[in-house]
């Protein structure tokens, strides 16, 4: 599996304090997460990290305490990239299907990025109780953003009359799984993986000319 | 999240000494998997699973070395059901889109149960390189199991046009998903949400009155 793209050091810029200690810090995020989804969240120690940042081990603990810390971030980094992508498109005006749309789209996409990735391989899995307890809920969050997503588009008439909370998690479920298989050094490009997938979850594996009847619930 | 069911504890019957031993392991790793799937992998440990069997810690490993192997014993239970569900199918004549859907139903079941639900909660991801490896090539025999099942369904004109790989991640995506969320303490029933999960992939969100135009590859 590859890593999407190595991230610049960004130790040697001149901006103020503040400012670059964050950008450094999300350096440090984004070259862990991409680790993590490399080589696994266990065989991934704070030296590769170090290493591949060309800084010292030392100088990571300036910007975060521990690996615990990271992945915890690096998840809630990438659950904040989704919601944000659902909030966006729940606000862009435009039909119950455009925002759906356009939400499953940018769901694709994120997930086919470092955190994005990192919150699909490694999750809130390895953590202490507190942390996972957290992000959980944050997850049902996202979950629920989703699910009023297509609510409306059923309230519509754009989409098929369904179980809206199972719909949400059979699309949450395929669009997320593109994160685990997804390689960014195979033939499709994040956007066709994104467009396809919709498409697919959009119009179903049957012919259209063979249509099933639907079933309500 | 509730365990799907306490398992029995097996000390007691009287068998032939080599089924009495594959009975007791099978239950110890069940047992193990249910706990995983309840509590993660990281905060359940070998005591726990002794006491819910009600047996000491050194009984156990007589049966597992440790936890490592545990989980790579559970994560390979759930592959071969899987592996087992799509095989069926395949071998059950009928259409391929029959055989499509009803290892679609199947694979949905498995992973509401103990070893599949641990598969997917999860996984390979805290073992080390090696047991990763195998259980990863593993997985990619089914990717590709599941995929000529597709591709005969495109191939016999029962399954739209598309690209048989996207679609194939699409469907395991969406099914594996029920795995993370599914709870049997919930309103559902498995045989509800196989349904209904299979229902909706084969014939997408969009009301098929309103159909899209197949976009083929």
């Amino acid at each position: 599996m590859a890593v999407a793209a190595t991230v610049a050091s960004p130790w040697s810029r001149s901006l103020d304090r503040v400012q670059q200690r964050a950008i450094k810090r999300e350096a440090v995020l984004r070259t862990a997460a991409a680790l993590f989804n490399q080589f696994g969240y266990h065989a991934t120690s704070l030296a590769m990290v170090a290493e591949r940042l060309q800084v010292t081990k030392p100088t990571l603990y300036y910007y975060v305490h521990n690996k615990e810390e990271i992945l915890f971030e690096c998840v809630r980094l990438g659950l904040g990239l989704l919601r944000a992508a659902i909030a966006d498109a729940a606000a862009s005006g435009g039909s119950a299907l455009d925002k759906l749309h356009a939400a499953m789209h940018e769901y694709a996409l994120i997930v086919t990025r470092d955190f994005g990735m990192c919150l699909i391989r490694v999750g809130e899995e390895p953590l202490a109780p507190e942390g996972r307890r957290k992000l959980r809920s944050l997850k049902a969050e996202l979950d629920h953003e989703f699910r009023a997503l297509i609510e409306e588009g059923i309230a519509e008439g754009s989409l098929a009359p369904c179980d809206a909370k199972l719909a949400a998690f059979t699309v949450a479920g395929a669009l997320s799984w593109i994160g685990r298989w997804y390689d960014p050094k195979g033939p499709l490009s994040p956007e066709e993986v994104a467009h396809e997938t919709t498409a697919l979850l959009m119009s179903g594996l049957s012919p259209r000319a063979a249509a099933a009847p639907q079933r309500a619930r």
